[in-house]
């Protein structure tokens, strides 16, 4: 039976990415080795490293004031990582507070400087982004989360100021094109839209670091790295592989202009089905509503169906689709390399099991 | 040709993990899924990471008063971490300095307390292990780093000391047995004698963390990654997979105590012929020579022909012998899962330009 992958991360990857990760391990190249015991300064793995790099760059169209990272420790290290290196202890940073993720950015700031949170959508339970705040224009950044996995909401536009936006964007990272120009930084774990567990982007634009007036360990300096290519260290060198064969997918496909086309698509086919469908109702604000992480719940009376329903989606190879511990019911995550197919199969169990029990 | 991979790290893996590995990165188990793109909290890689952290433990004979951890960020970033958790400001730690490798370890602890470096190998070029020193009973801790990869030299017995010993083993972890109740806490990559590139080992007394007086973000807190069994965020999933696999296969060799009378042989062929050999000689102390890494270069007034036995290597599918940038002449990495026929391929080599050139 065909398996249909919508875990929240790590989640699915392109059927041609899997086929050539695989035959790396064995053999990468005409090297003769698995990619899995070739040393990172190999010429073979450099000129992986360096494209990885440049694609990553390219795909968003980052300019040559920024400078791309693959570290280690995924998206929470980023959390301290970026106020250590950005903000010096008498500064101040905003945050927008829009659920899970972004609480665990913040509660790391306390450790660096002063934190003021300008906005939040705990009010209503996370099932919307705040869209009326003032940004202090001496804040040192504004730190945002782009997509939240667990709510299913999704900054559709960034906020129009003069503080540069570092941007949490783990779970729809090469989704869409964003305004590079907003952004000072913008980090994501892989193992959403790019690759495997095991490695976190980093896209800075250098001239915000170097700044603060604090020791920071070798490690955990964004300018250690750099001043490296990313290579200080030895870098993983298998989730950066797979990485790059994910980013060289979206090229081939398009870009992320054709899969933010894709993406609509796809949304679209499942959240009418749970506009339309009298059993299920979509929990997240329609305005916000996210194209990565697609939240929904029995309809009112119905909750007693919500075990039948995942079964009827597991005895047809529907994976992944129980809600977030915290918050119940279901969650598809349709990231890029997402089928419509497995969408419509998904959405085809719906009708059916409305058919049967509305 | 057949390839014989002596690379320093990333390096050897046993080929039957290369083809698990393969084949997992296509199909894990039976859930008709990449490994590369399942979630962390399935209770398909739940079962991995517990048996990882398991047979680590087991492998090397430490006992419940211990915690496994497979973490991110390379030994490079235990080199903080360990001060960091272990080390107040006003208290003292102990390292023995052997190379490029503790010299870093060293760098780090003065963003968190004293450092006394209670003994060196640098007047000599890091050849030798250093045996006569004192250790001061109040240190906090003593940090050694078992074999270092560029001089080649490895403790062949670690100090008697009611001081708790750091022990940096990533390049001779699972390689030999050790003396388990000597060590607070042991830390590895895993690129070297474990599995790929992308996670590090930690193997640490729990009553030794808890105990300093500093704010530690989430994410660099030993405690953290203990309280949520190597799983807080998302783990590597594939380098811990693939580490696992490597440990069974420690495991079917017969253990660490196996692998050593195999790596003693292994190093006894390699350095017998490189004591006998005319044109070569080792360059680091006899006694304190590393069963892992094994440095030489042309005898005084054959530096000449050293290109062109790198040459011969090459052709004759030798990879990796060119040694470290810093020192020059030859490197011949031998790992656990370096076979004897790949040293002999090397040996006979020599041989026969010894023969030819001598």
């Amino acid at each position: 039976m065909k398996k249909h992958n919508f875990f929240a991360g790590p989640a699915i990857l392109p059927q041609s990415v899997l086929e050539q990760a695989s035959q790396a391990a064995l053999s990468f190249g005409d090297m003769g080795l698995s990619i899995l015991e070739i040393s990172h300064r190999s010429p073979e793995f450099t000129a992986v490293l360096e494209e990885a790099r440049a694609l990553a760059k390219e795909l968003l169209g980052f300019g040559d004031d920024y400078e791309t990272l693959f570290l280690q420790g995924g998206a929470s290290s980023q959390f301290f990582m970026v106020p250590m290196n950005l903000l010096d202890k008498d500064e101040t940073a905003c945050y927008v507070d829009t659920g899970n993720w972004s609480n665990k950015a913040i509660k790391e700031v306390k450790h660096f400087g002063n934190i003021d949170v300008i906005a939040s959508s705990k009010d209503a339970g996370y099932t919307y982004i705040p869209k009326d705040y003032e940004i202090p224009s001496n804040a040192k950044y504004l730190h945002l989360t782009s997509n939240n996995t667990i709510y299913g909401t999704q900054f559709h536009a960034f906020p129009d100021t003069n503080v540069p936006i570092v941007c949490d964007m783990s779970s729809d990272i090469f989704s869409r094109p964003i305004p590079t120009e907003k952004f000072g930084m913008i980090y994501a774990g892989a193992q959403k839209n790019m690759g495997p567990a095991g490695t976190t982007l980093a896209i800075i634009r250098k001239d915000l670091l170097g700044k603060v007036n604090r020791e920071i360990p070798t490690m955990l300096n964004y300018n250690t790295h750099i001043g490296k290519k990313s290579a200080f260290n030895t870098p993983p060198v298998f989730p950066i592989y797979v990485s790059l064969l994910t980013m060289r997918w979206v090229k081939e496909q398009g870009g992320v202009a054709a899969m933010e086309l894709y993406n609509e698509e796809k949304g679209a086919l499942l959240y009418d089905e749970i506009d339309r469908n009298p059993l299920f109702v979509g929990t997240s604000k329609k305005e916000d509503r996210s194209l990565m992480n697609v939240p929904f719940v029995m309809e009112k009376g119905y909750e007693n169906l919500e075990t039948t329903f995942l079964d009827v989606c597991k005895n047809n190879g529907i994976m992944g689709v129980k809600g977030y511990r915290t918050v119940g019911g279901f969650r598809a995550s349709i990231y890029n390399a997402m089928s419509k197919e497995s969408i419509q199969t998904l959405v085809d169990l719906m009708k059916d099991f409305a058919d049967k029990n509305a």
